[in-house]
């Protein structure tokens, strides 16, 4: 197997309106049956009028550019600076949600295609109805990520080819069952055609030569929304300082429901995550904490309750107790632990029994 | 400009001490002046001995790769069930740091390369000093990455070719400055490579061909080093869940010191910050707060107090007075606001003063 990357040259500028597949095939005469094209998301957004106008400068720019990214955002992830990394209402997760000003006049800005997979689709099947070709298209985006510097394009459509290539079940030649199971060949595939349409001057559409044989299955398949990860499936699912800033909301929200506001990290060992939960709190603290650790029987996991203390009987010892066992409380919902408390009284004064379940 | 992909195929087992340079060349003897190398990390870390032993099966097994593991990990960075997300030695952050226990023997596990771009380096040099070829070399590893499902390939190392390509300063046809600026292109070369290299059997190595023009610059550059971005720099520095369980045990060492734990996420306006403070303690608070705001003056940033009083003068009042004062220090702190308190007493009787700073 030997693959060819041709750039496509000579599209020239794309309109609302334009037919992308006579533009790519006027362009590029010499494609041919199993070819898969990589075609830049700007062109087929200005192809499909994916565009918004804005201001060409001054305050009313900043205004509609930001009301614009809140039109395309589903969620919010992180931020830093000017920088705004969000999930599009595709899934997608992007710097300004995939909004572009470059290659545009400065009365618009450019949009993502509104659904990638059903452009990637309807291109492959104009240029199969009506030029009699047999391609995948895949439409392709750059993007960053986290822990690398640089950035690199990937798939955010396909039609004709399947996004992820699956070795589950195949087996070394040791015999070893492989452990790299599922590689996203479209994103490979995006990133191979950045490679020679980068290098020239306005070059939208590539062309990946080799990978498949023709003929094609005539379905499009599921196109790239399989590589869409959801939040609930990530562990990156929000930047760093702002899911620190949720836990210190979770702290000051922790009032007398008992419920812990996250699950817990690890599988769950009651004395060592209240061993931890004291030990964090100890510092800076005058009360004391006597834990009574209840072991769990069967399916059910042991309970334990701290009798905290304060260092006297005064106002302020008191009001100190109060801040000491909200302490505990978030030390111990660090541990995925759910608590409650209770002021008491007995012999010895008034104090807290917090109860963990 | 077109680009061809080949496999090199026929390379075999490789063994500590193999000569890679012989082995790639004798399998692939069409190798010519420009071409850029996509190789395997796995045959470097083989033919450089970067493997340890391990038992076979067996719980042994499973101690002997976490110690390996730990060992491979400067900086744990996300877990959930079985997945490790760790960042290594090198700066790369990756599951289980890399270690490889496919296409090798069951009584061993294959590291990463203890130094991608000097491997890069040391086998351009073999390849140009002994047998003649103008050639640049990347060195390639299979990641995962947050937010979208399947691997691609990326640089690990690489030798002869900048791993960014830089447009910085470039204008598009509108008279735009390009937002997208540097283009990690050893990876998208790394991910090209892997394309005929998995859907192949046994190919280690790929040679890109048409990227680089020959004669190709004598001095190797700065490597893939440049593609690591340090924890400091990176917006997902941590995982989801870890960062939130950082916040609630900040939120539970929040004792005497004033300082807020982490910086602020958004430029700070005082007054809205206390009241979406104040907003999220209310709820389950019988305690009453009373604001005052002394705004700033030119450069330094307003100062504001907040007055809480217990719901009565009973010991349960003034500990649960305690409890929320606590609490709206974790909510400033999410903020970025640092604070502090002190419990007084006038006419109306013990109450405590926050002092936000």
């Amino acid at each position: 197997m030997r693959l060819e990357v041709l750039p496509v040259e000579g599209i020239g500028d794309v309109r609302p309106g334009d037919d992308l597949a006579a533009a790519i095939t006027a362009a590029a005469p010499w494609l041919r049956a199993g070819d898969v094209l990589v075609v830049t998301s700007k062109i087929v957004s200005k192809a499909e009028g994916s565009l918004v106008d804005v201001p060409i400068d001054g305050d009313e720019r900043v205004v509609a550019r930001d009301e614009v990214l809140r039109a395309e955002t589903a969620r919010p992830v992180a931020r830093r600076g000017q920088t705004r990394i969000v999930q599009t209402h595709h899934g997608f997760v992007m710097a300004s949600a995939g909004i572009d000003a470059s290659n545009v006049d400065r009365a618009h800005l450019v949009l993502l295609p509104k659904d990638p997979d059903a452009s990637a689709r309807a291109l492959r099947t104009t240029l199969r109805e009506r030029h009699g070709l047999d391609v995948a298209v895949v439409i392709s985006d750059t993007m960053g990520r986290p822990w690398r510097n640089g950035l690199t394009d990937v798939a955010l459509g396909a039609a004709g080819i399947p996004a992820i290539r699956d070795h589950r079940g195949e087996v070394d030649p040791y015999g070893n069952e492989l452990s790299i199971t599922q590689m996203a060949v479209v994103d490979e595939l995006a990133a191979a055609g950045e490679l020679v349409k980068g290098k020239c001057a306005q070059v939208p559409v590539a062309v990946v030569r080799g990978y498949l044989d023709p003929p094609l299955p005539e379905a499009d398949g599921d196109g790239a929304a399989v590589l869409v990860r959801g939040a609930d499936q990530d562990l990156f699912s929000l930047g760093t300082a702002e899911a620190r800033a949720e836990g210190l909301r979770a702290a000051a929200r922790l009032s007398d429901h008992g419920q812990p506001p996250f699950p817990a990290l690890d599988e769950l060992n009651l004395e060592k995550a209240l061993t931890r939960a004291l030990a964090t709190i100890t510092p800076g603290s005058t009360a004391t904490f006597a834990a009574d650790l209840l072991p769990g029987d069967g399916d059910r996991m042991g309970r334990c309750r701290v009798v905290c203390r304060p260092a006297d009987s005064t106002g302020a010892a008191l009001v100190s107790l109060g801040a000491d066992v909200q302490r505990l409380r978030a030390a111990l919902a660090a541990e995925g632990l759910g608590s409650m408390m209770e002021t008491t009284e007995d012999g010895h004064g008034p104090h807290v029994v917090v109860t963990v379940r």
